[in-house]
């Protein structure tokens, strides 16, 4: 039984998400074991379904499994891949699901040992909430599901990942660690940011009490993320700060042209709303394609998981080394390419 | 059955969703008329149904009519205010539903004749996408609506446009304009810009196309703001710049704190995120309570629209003096309650 199993280690909303969906798979051959530092979410976590067991230990979560899912705040996993390597079977899989990618691809070299196979990821999905209680099978449905793997992962245990993701109904994308914590810092790190300042800003004001009253569905969503995780919050600046303070000083620069369009009157600051607007209903109705990971055939939702355990997850995986990690010297054409070029990143 | 029409000017999103919800109040005894300057955005609400009649003027919508409703960007409400006098019934209510208030108010009490009450109105509702087609009668339900009476608008005429607010799900909340216009900024002018601010920042980086690929439901809240119509986005703009000014000023403190924060290390970023957490999850649980107009006793929602044509509308109605519009010598006390005694506004 111990190859048809799969750990989930951290069971907040996005842990106890995964758990239901794998658990509601037809047919399902594995079981789900389950860890938690906060031993009750783990237990919320059962209770709601979302495992077959919890276990009071990484020891208990980790042996026997086929697959290992950390799915903590970024240091919490930091400690989880340091502590691990004692408890692993030869040819495990190991993924996450942390919010940033460079520090975990590193630390996965660092602490794991060359038998475990190591695919970083990033559900591009979330909630108002957090917590096991707020987990939902449908969180991933459709979401990109950023992918990471190591140099050394094999090609097999980049399928059982992909097959993972499918299975939760998102889609994966292929990307560099370092191309990753640059858009997600643009696009996820520095927007939570700014709903945190829109949020105090007006919190913090001695009207607050008078100008809650007034607050809409606008002023709820744009501080939506400020209801976040705080620890889930830190970690992320923590270890892609240079990127998100290379943001902020781009999001100030945007908030000075603004400034100036309205001080120069009714044209400039209708042309920049008007562009803004036809861009954004462009990007909503038109989102752009997803690639597939280029020459990986993924697996079908329906078989990914289920084939998992068959033909031997623990033969020794051959070594894959078509997918280097990015080398040091590309970043600087990436680098150019973000338009990232002063000294601040 | 001129005494039992109403008129809505303008109708795009919030135009077209009132007729909607005065259409649909079971056994009304009332017409609905409603006028667009884009006379496409009426038949396309009289198409749906928010209209029993679409005109193609000021004086055709007008005439006639016991309550007219302005529901456009602010620069068309004041062309309307300052042409519609030659068409008004004597005794005839007007309310509008324009962001800003301030110079609203200032056009009522300059351009309507004195047989006219003008009741100031903002309901705190909205969408992504605007035009009749988003329309429904379900968009104020539960939404806080802002109401600014003119010092010389008779309380019944105030009763009427409470029982439209009530008619239509929405929660009166009695305001001073001036007021009104300072917090609507931090609630949501502010959040607006941030929102245009953050998009612009993601689509003019050179790395856009990859970026979007990792957007996720985060991005896609806090930037919806900027999808909306760009005329009501420049108009408030225009017409509430230094509010909206100085809380830019004060949002671009609130990231240099952060900034700050993030330099300073783990502690202080976790903390800033933790208390900012905390606050708006209280928010959201136990959102502050609504007061009622003091002195007022809003008809009931069921009965509102049908009572406010029975017993005489076109009676000159009573002057109405208990609510008298803010004394200019209030702002320094208002302006101390706020925070804002900087030199910006």
């Amino acid at each position: 039984m111990a190859e048809h199993r799969i750990a989930i280690i951290g069971t907040g909303l996005i842990g106890t998400s995964i758990g239901l969906g794998l658990a509601a798979r037809e047919g399902r051959n594995y079981e789900l074991v389950g860890a938690d530092r906060n031993r009750d979410n783990a237990r919320t976590a059962k209770k709601l379904g979302a495992l077959d067991r919890e276990v009071g230990s990484l020891e208990e979560a980790a042996k026997g499994a086929g697959l290992i899912i950390i799915a903590t705040p970024v240091m919490a996993a930091r400690r989880i891949l340091q502590d691990i390597g004692p408890y692993l079977e030869p040819g495990v899989v190991i993924t996450d699901t942390c919010s940033t990618k460079g520090e975990v691809m590193r630390w996965a070299a660092e602490y794991l040992p060359e038998s475990a196979h190591f695919i970083g990821g990033h559900p591009m999905a979330g909630k108002e909430t957090s917590g096991p209680s707020a987990a939902t099978a449908s969180l991933f449905s459709g979401a990109t599901w950023a992918v990471t793997p190591s140099p050394r992962a094999a090609e097999r245990a980049v399928q059982v990942v992909l097959g993972l993701i499918e299975t939760l109904g998102a889609v994966p994308l292929y990307i560099d660690p370092f191309e990753h914590d640059q858009y997600a810092a643009a696009i996820s790190h520095v927007p939570l940011i700014a709903s945190v300042a829109l949020f105090r800003m007006v919190r913090d004001s001695q009207g607050w009490e008078d100008a809650a009253l007034l607050a809409g569905p606008g002023f709820r969503d744009v501080t939506r993320l400020a209801s976040g995780d705080p620890t889930m919050a830190r970690d992320i600046m923590l270890t892609n700060r240079e990127a998100v303070l290379h943001w902020i000083g781009r999001l100030e620069e945007e908030l000075a042209t603004i400034r100036r369009a309205l001080e120069a009157g009714p044209e400039p600051i209708y042309d920049l709303f008007h562009s803004t607007q036809l861009d954004r209903d462009t990007f909503i109705q038109n989102p752009p394609q997803r690639r597939r990971p280029e020459g990986i055939e993924p697996p079908s939702a329906r078989d990914a998981i289920g084939r998992m355990f068959v033909g031997g997850l623990y033969d020794r995986l051959k070594e894959a080394s078509e997918r280097p990690v990015r080398a040091p010297q590309d970043d600087a054409e990436l680098r150019r390419k973000l338009g990232v070029e002063d000294d601040r990143l």
